[in-house]
């Protein structure tokens, strides 16, 4: 699966649509993984927010132009709760893909309650306690990366170690704004490997920290971008570090991975795994 | 739908499983999604990464020692790929949610084509254009907060403007992060409304510029928590800020919206519905 610009694409692609009463987030990640599973090309069009009679229609009008336009008819993956506003899309000219309705009914059926059609999880999301927590951990995220704070330590939930551009912020990020885990991250620098110890404010959390490595070349080639020609950069260099924090990581006990073919929701859901945070189960 | 601790739930809570040869973000987005139509609570067990017949079994023996145990079937929400490992999950004892098995055989039929079976977009996902430009904007995003650098504006996709505390950064960094938005922020200060003019490096990027704004009483709640009873969180200098902000916007002709009640991903969602970023299609 390849999403190009519409422009760049052959005429024969098929277009995609992702119709939803929120973001579209849900229908586009789920139609994605989907549509990987195909050695074609799509071009993607996304109509969020579509939550009235109104909307519902004038969504239908585009994708009915689109199938006309297109000679074919496109793919629609929807997650509209309602059944009036869905029913208005599935009387489109489109492959249908509805999440909601092809899974809920069968739910309704095992659970033995009725679902209660309200509009997903957009409304009032931002009063929930599991919303604030999200966006509270992306603060302490911030203020804790790159070892800038030392404060607060004790409400991390996972303190990120690694030699500098081994994916520790990206990482401590995605944790906090996907899953409210507070994540810390800290710089193993060259004073660490002479004194040969991690930095000491950090010991007493110990059970929190987690590692990342990376190869020294790729590690190279990442630093290479920002200063090239550098001794930070030199192959030699990331050697000497990535060789020192792992010796470090492996006499201290520390668990690590290495990030170097692994995308940072992989890092995160390897880290969720072994450090299982307490406010959640995995 | 809520999720909680084991030890807070009641004995007759479901378990839900979300099974993946990935991460199991998909099916947990997913399977979130679906049952927030049930208000009902839920305990959830992830099992990622379940990409050989060892660990399809090994998964296998877990969901069905948890249906021993519960004394009723659990839900399973997979996104497992290979047909022989998703067969090894489908006899366990469950209700089972196959989000690929259900919609990839009628695309078959649809596209005209086979399925490729690969295993998500998992693999070699890091050394895709998509990812780097990812990792590349979530760099961009952190150098360019809060105003830190006027450099390589040309480049970024979307400037943020607002007073503090109206949600930049999180929108900024989730920009970045989910869809590979180059997003710089900039903080609309005292200094501005007193010139009452836009933060003069700004003006050659009017077209990439979008506003957030926010009711004076949640911004003064907002800063409350950061800085109690300072003159900054206090309601009159909130109301002060946010009017002169609302009206800069206004008469600069820049488009805005107010993040009071919206979650971060409906604010971008909105946001890449009004830039529209040369590179994608909305």
């Amino acid at each position: 699966m390849t999403f190009e610009q519409r422009s760049a694409l052959p005429a024969s692609a098929r277009t995609v649509f992702f119709v939803s009463d929120g973001t579209g987030i849900t229908a586009e990640t789920f139609g994605h993984s989907v549509l990987t599973q195909f050695d074609l090309r799509f071009r993607q069009i996304r109509l969020p927010f579509i939550d009235t009679l109104d909307k519902a229609h004038e969504a239908a009008r585009k994708i009915n132009e689109v199938a006309a336009a297109d000679g074919q008819r496109p793919i629609i993956f929807s997650t509209l709760v309602k059944t009036e506003l869905s029913s208005v899309i599935r009387q489109c000219n489109g492959m249908h893909m509805d999440l909601i309705q092809t899974f809920v009914a069968p739910l309704e059926q095992e659970l033995g309650v009725k679902s209660t059609h309200t509009i997903g999880r957009s409304h009032n999301i931002v009063d929930s306690e599991e919303y604030k927590n999200r966006i509270e951990a992306i603060n302490f995220s911030l203020a804790h990366d790159d070892g800038q704070s030392h404060k607060n330590l004790t409400s991390a939930d996972v303190i990120l170690v690694g030699v500098s551009r081994s994916g520790k912020t990206p990482t401590s990020l995605y944790l906090a704004m996907q899953y409210g885990i507070k994540a810390a991250n800290y710089p193993l620098i060259p004073d660490d490997f002479e004194r040969g110890k991690l930095p000491s404010s950090l010991y007493e959390y110990k059970s929190k920290i987690f590692g990342l490595s990376i190869t020294p070349e790729r590690l190279s080639e990442i630093r290479n971008e920002r200063r090239a020609g550098s001794k930070y950069a030199a192959i030699e260099n990331c050697r000497y570090e990535v060789n020192e924090a792992e010796m470090m990581m492996k006499r201290e006990g520390i668990r690590w991975l290495s990030s170097t073919t692994k995308s940072i929701e992989e890092i995160a859901t390897t880290i969720l795994q072994e450090i299982k945070p307490d406010r959640r189960e995995y």
